[in-house]
């Protein structure tokens, strides 16, 4: 059988002709280090993103329009499907197109702006006789190299595509990521099975009645796979499955253990579902948090956060408006006027809400950097001693006292303190401070949160004294406690000679 | 023949009646560690102190004193022989005594106190006969676990002794660390020389004729030694080299290559005099310094160092001495006289060069430790902040502007924000930030100088300002140059297909 027809659209993003330079932020490293990669080095093989299905069933669900394009949290799937790898360390892309493939293409366009990569494409002239005549059409993209295979449907762990990046196929060799645990596997009467013996795919098919794993759809292959989807093909068999059949009858499928790690089908309504519900989840997963954090705080955030994700914002967009209202806030805390004090101290523990938000849209739009956590971080500080200042000179306007400056400043100064005890302790002693008590009294969410109170009750002073002696007593415990700390020694071999054990 | 007699003198520290709180803050760790061990389990082997000779060639041109007992730059040469190897990572001894055994053993229990490690004795009967005869009296000592075998007047760097306990020999083998840079080798005449072939031992000698290495006297050994060293004895020879011998004539004698590594044998006055110059050029090499610090505070806290090695203070002694002489004057900067202001900024300045001689005491000393560098740090953060506000204290007393408050607040809070950032970017990028201009320019150095200086010229507000504008600006850049940091990507393992790069 003829090998189906292929149409090129190779596709490489152009520098931006004006600075972006907010937008950028976070964008501008991943650009510069394939900028600087070795010319020929291959840090990364290139990812074949499968965009060619009809997505009849999550359609006739949702909307007319294609699946790529569906937005899951803000996100498009054809963008998660890009910024999951990314996240990985996959650099390159090889998008194969077919149902609406303009649309498609269009839509993996914009994705390579956004996400500053670089993606080739390629149409399956005949996508509808299965998938695995979309999968062929990569073939000349590829060349000899081994290359991911994935479906643009999948929601995957970066971790996830990291295990299956740490064990390359040999020469002629499919490696395909399985998980053990089907029991959890969502939609498992849909679920691909497999027979996995002594770590090789034995038998693999919808229709196994004896198996003790899952297909999960993602794929690290040699050009074999070509070999196995050309042979299927002359068996009139077209689809990816097919294939893997054809290479597993040779033995030349190697099983990558996954179980544990989280991966979704999103291919009906229900999985569509599932899958906000599991971005919701992982959004959650940020640092450790404070009590104010934890019961008010981020109910409200993550709330904000998935109303937010429909918009254009990106994190350091909220970084920012979150810095700005606590710089508004201060000017509120800073006249002589209690009315003033209210609306301040409602804005700064406003601010303080939205900050959580940064993080939780990063996680939720696959956009963390170290970047903007950065950014977020060292802002926090100026703000936190805006704050603290404001307060400070409404005080000092409203008493002729000598003690309240210098009573302001000692307060002020324990939360630069409070954030930079945690970093040195950390350095020093190569682990994070733990999230106990005292390391709670000192966070963030309760300075920001005793303040306002006190500045709506009409104490915004007295509030500063107290957080501040109360973060001061904190400091004071963090650094007496590093007298007991060790850093775990480096591992140093055992003899080889063995014995008792002497003295 | 027979074994020579051998008395047991097995010494186990106690735990202190009285707590000695400050001393202990940087020994507490390491007991704590040994403490949590599990019951038989070795982590490191136990080192063998060869102590027992008369150290004849040093005597006669230095003092009386028994040569573990001399003190090199504050440390006896026992206390070093001990403290390298507890660096390394070992934490149990095993010394051999011979000449003046009862002085030499109280020194070393002097040294198993204020380190708190483990150490046991025995004395050689007939050590006068050679150093083979010291080390077999060991035999009982180590059972049959391997051991490490050292000179006690050997100067080792604790990257050597790693090293060297990183390739642990074999069940029936001798390893020596061998150093191929003869050439470099201090008191070349009387080197034993080493022929190395295919990694393993030749001849041994100091009489050899042709060699490629020297014999740098530490070695990993099995009990293959004691067979060794018996051999040797019956045929009327009683060096540790003869032993060694007897063991490369079995082919058991393998080579650790050290070569690069510094080490030294104590024997002669020359000797002596190199060690303290190495041991002073060990201490220059502390973190990086700032411009102030590099041709004001160094050199003079240098010298201050090497006068107070003499002394029993501890590095948390002056650590706490130049963080008190700051609070000191911080006190005359606070008042309204001038010629109080010229008292409180020499001493400020006094306190900046006394803070340089913790870190290179501890280096002298072979006590650096976690927890001193942390004191150190943020004991720092509070000076500096207890210097700006009396500063501004002392100029809102003079001046009545409703701005001075705010101004010196803002700028003491740079001082903490300079310190900070340069933490988080380290967390945050996972490298230090780099010591360029605009880190000199925020160093604490230069911030002490810069306000003890306008102190004496009576406008010390005026250089609070200054500094801090300066720092505020160098905070910023380092802010903005977040923005272009990339972390360095995990290795992935590269594919094991070949073929040309794609895209």
């Amino acid at each position: 059988m003829a090998r189906p027809l292929v149409r090129f659209n190779h596709y490489r993003i152009a520098r931006p002709s004006s600075p972006h330079r907010l937008k950028n932020w976070r964008r501008r490293s991943s650009m510069r280090s394939s900028d600087n990669a070795l010319p020929g080095a291959i840090a990364t093989p290139v990812a074949v993103i499968l965009a060619a299905g009809e997505g009849r069933r999550l359609r006739s669900g949702r909307s007319s329009l294609p699946k790529p394009l569906v937005r899951l949290r803000g996100l498009s799937i054809a963008e998660r499907s890009v910024a999951q790898l990314l996240a990985a360390g996959v650099e390159r892309f090889a998008v194969v197109l077919g149902c609406d493939a303009t649309l498609v293409q269009h839509e993996f366009e914009r994705v390579a702006r956004r996400r500053r990569c670089h993606i080739s494409f390629v149409e399956a002239a005949n996508w509808r006789k299965g998938n695995g005549c979309s999968a062929l059409a990569a073939a000349p993209l590829v060349g000899n190299s081994a290359f991911l295979l994935t479906m643009v449907d999948h929601l995957l762990t970066p971790e996830m595509i990291r295990k299956v990046l740490a064990d390359p196929p040999a020469q002629d060799e499919v490696a395909l990521a399985v998980d053990h645990d089907t029991e959890n596997v969502f939609d498992f009467p849909d679920l691909t099975k497999v027979e996995v013996t002594e770590g090789r795919i034995a038998a693999i098919g919808k229709e196994l009645t004896t198996w003790n794993a899952g297909d999960t759809g993602l794929f690290y292959c040699s050009t074999l796979l070509f070999d196995g989807l050309a042979k299927a093909h002359t068996h009139g068999k077209f689809s990816l499955t097919d294939g893997i059949k054809e290479c597993a009858a040779q033995g030349g499928v190697r099983a990558i253990d996954v179980t544990g790690e989280a991966w979704l089908d999103v291919d009906t309504p229900e999985a569509f579902r599932e899958g906000i519900r599991r971005i919701d989840a992982a959004m959650a997963k940020g640092g450790e948090d404070g009590f104010v954090s934890q019961y008010l705080n981020r109910p409200l955030s993550r709330r904000l956060s998935m109303a937010l994700s429909r918009t254009r914002l990106t994190p350091n967009h909220i970084t920012l408006l979150s810095f700005f209202m606590g710089l508004l806030g201060a000017v509120g805390l800073a006249t002589t006027e209690p009315w003033s004090w209210i609306v301040g101290g409602i804005v700064i523990q406003i601010a303080s809400i939205v900050d959580g938000c940064d993080g939780e849209i990063a996680r939720i739009k696959l956009l963390q950097s170290p970047q903007g956590a950065w950014l977020d971080t060292v802002l926090d500080r100026y703000s936190d001693v805006t704050i603290g200042l404001a307060v400070t000179f409404a005080a000092s306007q409203l008493h002729d006292a000598v003690w309240v400056w210098p009573a302001g400043f000692a307060a002020t100064v324990s939360f630069l303190m409070a954030s930079y005890v945690t970093k040195e302790f950390q350095i020093r002693f190569h682990r994070p401070y733990p999230n106990n008590l005292i390391n709670k009294l000192k966070r963030r969410d309760l300075r920001i949160f005793v303040i306002a109170v006190g500045a709506v009750m009409g104490q915004p002073l007295v509030a500063l004294l107290v957080i501040g002696s109360l973060t001061h007593l904190a400091v004071f415990q963090i650094l007496v406690s590093g007298r007991h700390c060790t850093v775990v020694p480096s591992q140093v071999n055992r003899p080889r000679c063995t014995g008792p054990p002497i003295l």
